[in-house]
C-alpha cells in the first residue's frame, strides 16, 4: 500500500501526520519578493533547488525572473533536464569515471551546463572529458571565509583559471562562493581582487557568483558580485526566523504532526522523529517549534518518536490525538525524506507534488 | 536516469559514492550471535526492521530463529505483510481514523499483528475500530527509564491492561519497555511488580517484552522478560562500538565516500554530507569514523558536504579522489535515505536490495 496522498480540495485537517506541508500563497510571496530585492540591485537570481527538489517549484522561480537553477550533483540535474530545465549550474567538484561520463551525457543534451572547481584534480578530469565540439562552462569555487570547498586565495583562483583557459574542452565563465554569514566584505574583497588578477593576464570573468539564504537581503553589499544563488529563502525555517531574515509569516513549510503520548504532565510524544524533522540543529539546541504552544521544547528525536518537555509551557501542552504544526529547524533536508510535498491554500489542499530529486545523493 | 545500480560481481571501487554498503559475512555473523545468545537464554527474539528496511534480511533474522519482526509505524508493517510476514508488532501508539482503518485491513490479512497503547485514548481507539471476529493484540507500553512513551507505575500498567481486557475485539498480550541503557533493574523490577498485580487480578500477561541493542547482551539480567526486541545490532555503528556493544570487526555497514576538495592542509571534503550520514550525533561531536585516517574529524555537514579536520590526522588524510569508508554514527537513519543497498562480501558486489519500508513515516 502506499501513502494516502489527499486529493485536492481536502482538508489538511484529514491528512495522515507526520506530514510537511506548504502554504502555496507564503510560497509565491516568498519567491517575488526575493527576486524583487535582486531585480532592484541589477543582479541575476539562479535560486538552489535542493530545498524543494520540485520542478514545479523551479519553474515559478524562472516565471519570476530566475536566470537558470543551481544544483548540487549530477545526479539532481539529471532530474531537472528531464524537466526540461536548460540552464544548470552544479555547484559542486565532479570527479571519477562514472559521474565525468554522465556529467558529458548531460551537457550534451541541455543548452547551458556549468560546474565549479576548485583543484588541478577536478580541472584535469573535467578537462580530459570534454572537447571543443561541446564544451563545459567551469567556474572557480573560492573559499571566502565559508571554509568548505574552494581554493584559499585569489592569486590560487586566477592560477586555476588560467587552466580551465587553456583547456579546449572548457570555457572559464568565472568565480564562484558560498559565503560564510556576515561575509559581505570578505567576499567584495575576493572577488575584486581575483577580478584583478584575472584582468591583468587579459582573462575574461563574466560571472561573479555569491550565494546564501541566510545573507540573501545583504546581496547589495557585494557590488562585483553579478549572480546570487540560493535555496531556503523559499520556504524559509526556524534558523531564518532567529536570524531575523524572515518573520513567522514567511514560514512556507510546517511539519503536521500529532501527539501519539502523553506519559507525563510535562512531557507530550509527537509522531514527527528524525525521519520527519532530521537531527539538523543549525545552532539551536532542540528540534524545532511546535506553534501555538509556547514554551514547549522538542528535546530529543529518534527515529518516529519526538519528545516534547512541556515544563516551560503556560499551555499545558497538546493532548494526546491533537495535530501541531511543527517549523522545522532546516526545510531543505525535511524535503528530502518525503516523497511528496503537499501544498494548500488556508488549509486546503491545491496539489501534491512528486519531490522529484529526492535522495538523489551521488 | 536512475543511479547506477552495480551488477553481482562487480567491485565496490566502481560504485558510485555516496553509497552505503552491507558486509554479508559481519552481517551474517551479527544474526547469528544475537540470536545464539538470546537462545542460551531462553528468550525469544523479535527483531526490529527499521535498521534495514529490507524484507530479505528480515527473512535471514527468522531463519536464525526469531519468532517475528518488530516494526515502528503501520505503513512499515504494512510492506513486510507485503512481503509474506505474518507476524508482526507494531511498537506504537496508532490514533486517528485513517490510521486505525489501515491498521484493521492489515490485521484481516495477517496471522499475528500487535500493537502497543499507553493510554485510555489509544485503547479507545483501538477498541471501538476491532470486533471479536477479528481482535487485535495489544500490549501495554511501559516507562521503565527510558522517558520517552509509556505508563509511569506497575499500577497504571495493570489498569490499562484490565480496559485492553474488558474490550471485545482487543486481546490483552503482555507488557512492553523500550528501556534506557543500563536499565536492566529497573525493568525487571516494573515487569515483576505488573505482572504480581495483574495476576492478583487474574489477568494472563504472557508477553513481557524488552528491548534495545545497546543493552542487548544484558538481556539476561531481565529474567521477567520472554522476548527481546532489537535492531540496530543487525549492522551496527559507532555509537554501538564506542558502548562497547560491538567490534570494529561487527561494523557491517560503512558509507563510501570519496574526497572532492582538499582545500587547505588541515581540511579534507567529502561527498558524504547529511544525505548520507544524516545528522545523528548520538552524543558524539563529529559525524562519523574515517577508517584508515586516525584522528581525522568530520567536524560539520551540510547536505552533500563532509568537513574534515585533519589537524589531528598523522596520516596527513586521504587526497582527492580517494575513496574512504566511514562508520556512520547511526545506521538506521542512514538505511532511511537510499532507495536500495548494496551488499559485498570482500568488496565484491553480491547483491542490491530495495530498501523496501524507506520513507515510511506514517
Amino acid at each position: 500500500m502506499t501513502y494516502p496522498w489527499p486529493d485536492e480540495g481536502a482538508k489538511l485537517d484529514a491528512i495522515s501526520t507526520p506530514m510537511p506541508v506548504i502554504d502555496e500563497d507564503r510560497l509565491a510571496a516568498n519567491i517575488k519578493k526575493a527576486q524583487a530585492y535582486l531585480d532592484s540591485h541589477g543582479k541575476a537570481f539562479r535560486p538552489h533547488i535542493k530545498t524543494h527538489k520540485i520542478p514545479a517549484i523551479a519553474r515559478q522561480q524562472l516565471q519570476a525572473g530566475a536566470i537558470g537553477i543551481n544544483c548540487q550533483k549530477v545526479s539532481e540535474a539529471e532530474v531537472f533536464a528531464d524537466a526540461g530545465f536548460d540552464d544548470i549550474l552544479i555547484t559542486y567538484n565532479i570527479l571519477g569515471a562514472a559521474k565525468l561520463s554522465r556529467l558529458k551525457a548531460l551537457n550534451s543534451r541541455i543548452a547551458q551546463l556549468s560546474v565549479v572547481a576548485d583543484s588541478d584534480v577536478t580541472v584535469a578530469g573535467l578537462a580530459a572529458t570534454f572537447g571543443e565540439g561541446r564544451p563545459l562552462g567551469v567556474l572557480v569555487e573560492c573559499d571566502t571565509g565559508g571554509k568548505r570547498c574552494g581554493v584559499q586565495t585569489p592569486e590560487a583562483a586566477a592560477a586555476l583559471a588560467e587552466k580551465i583557459v587553456a583547456a579546449p574542452g572548457l570555457i572559464f565563465k568565472g568565480i564562484l562562493t558560498y559565503p560564510a554569514p556576515g561575509g559581505a566584505e570578505k567576499v567584495e574583497s575576493f572577488l575584486r581582487d581575483t577580478m584583478a588578477l584575472l584582468a591583468a593576464k587579459g582573462v575574461d570573468c563574466p560571472v561573479r557568483s555569491s550565494g546564501g539564504s541566510p545573507d540573501f537581503y545583504a546581496a547589495h553589499l557585494v557590488p562585483s558580485a553579478t549572480e546570487h544563488r540560493a535555496g531556503t529563502y523559499v520556504y524559509n525555517d526556524r534558523a531564518m526566523l532567529r536570524a531575523g531574515h524572515c518573520t513567522a509569516d514567511d514560514l512556507a513549510m510546517h511539519v503536521l504532526a500529532t501527539v501519539v503520548s502523553r506519559p507525563a504532565a510535562d512531557r507530550a510524544v509527537l509522531d514527527c522523529g528524525s525521519k520527519a524533522l532530521t537531527s539538523d540543529l543549525l545552532g539551536f539546541n532542540d528540534y524545532g517549534l511546535i506553534e501555538g504552544h509556547e514554551g514547549a521544547k522538542i528535546i530529543s528525536l529518534s527515529e518516529e518518536h519526538a519528545v516534547v518537555d512541556l515544563s516551560g509551557c503556560a499551555s499545558g501542552g497538546p493532548r494526546i490525538g491533537d495535530v501541531v504544526r511543527v517549523v522545522p529547524n532546516h526545510t531543505c533536508v525535511v524535503s528530502n525524506l518525503f516523497d511528496r510535498m503537499v501544498f494548500h491554500r488556508n488549509g486546503v489542499v491545491t496539489r501534491v507534488e512528486e519531490v522529484a530529486a529526492r535522495g538523489t545523493v551521488w
